[in-house]
């Protein structure tokens, strides 16, 4: 059906999250009618992964120009080094960097605990994550995995191994979002807006 | 927020359709787990433009280094040239080819007549639509463009010229799609089922 350099255009393009092969035809024929813009993308791809790393300290994006191995967060002095917050993906970081709530460093664990696709502890950068508290001398680690089953079984692991070695471990709360509705809200979350509920002063 | 190289992706990956910000950010950071397929794509988008050129003939995509100028369907000396018919884009062409119900040839008008946008009859390719007719001694043009009110203007308007040099044109039928629901049909597409009944034999 398709000229074989772009059949084998939509067959990468569709391998892009959410992505199906209707998709990745509209994004072909797209590239097709603007000859710049699919220059423009081929050049920008063409050393990407030298150009943006994972973080040596947090596994955050690093721009290897601009801070060397270090990312953005971790390169800049103003930061409270002794709060880390623990988040399980990039994009999960750079929500909480949106939100302009977090003062501290990060790390990113890069996955959690998931026994049924067969990642248990060992798989968790556990070795890495101690550097890094050790490095920054971090008392207090925030949690900030999602409150999923596997999120929450990877704080509770967290949490364990944390402790155990005199740290102070949070986890960020879990409840009704705001703006949301009682309504519409599932049991679990709701059961956990009242567990977690704190006395109004 | 993201490091310079990877924020230039992100504001292209936005530009194909139907991509926002968000998402191209979820395919930015995908190409940057998967290195190999970020080279791939970037060395398959370089020169797509050189390899994947509109047909001289009908303006379908054409593969330079299979058929040269011409597109795969204007290459094959078993079409019926004797029947011309005439789509609104590429994508609405190849839909027809899947549906293999089309053994003539095919010209791709790639704008509809749409008086809100500007597009009067001067920007019709009609030029090259009447030098292909002639070229392949086309006698039957049918008219596959949408049934959309800029689909319906723009056959209306090829009909007239078309009948006036002496062609038999066609239209596409319009009516209640396959498997589709009556009592869900809207009134336009239930009134044109009606208008264009068949006699059952």
């Amino acid at each position: 059906m398709f000229p074989e350099p772009l059949r084998r255009v939509i067959q990468l393009l569709s391998r892009f999250p959410g992505v199906g092969e209707k998709t990745a035809q509209r994004f072909a024929l797209y590239l097709l009618t603007e000859p710049k813009f699919a220059e423009q993308l081929s050049q920008e791809l063409a050393h990407l992964n030298q150009k943006v790393r994972p973080c040596d300290q947090c596994g955050n994006l690093a721009e290897v120009e601009a801070h060397g191995a270090l990312c953005r967060v971790c390169a800049d002095p103003k930061r409270d080094r002794s709060v880390l917050c623990v988040v399980a993906r990039i994009a999960d970081l750079l929500a909480i960097e949106r939100s302009g709530a977090m003062r501290g460093t990060y790390f990113v664990l890069g996955r959690l605990l998931s026994p049924l696709d067969g990642i248990g502890p060992d798989e968790l950068p556990m070795a890495r994550l101690l550097r890094l508290i050790e490095h920054n001398a971090a008392h207090e680690i925030i949690l900030a995995t999602p409150p999923s089953v596997d999120g929450e079984a990877t704080a509770l692991f967290l949490a364990r191994e944390l402790a155990a070695r005199g740290l102070s471990v949070t986890r960020i709360a879990s409840g009704v979002p705001h703006g949301g509705d009682l309504e519409f809200a599932d049991q679990i979350t709701l059961g956990r807006a009242i567990d977690g509920r704190r006395r109004v002063d």
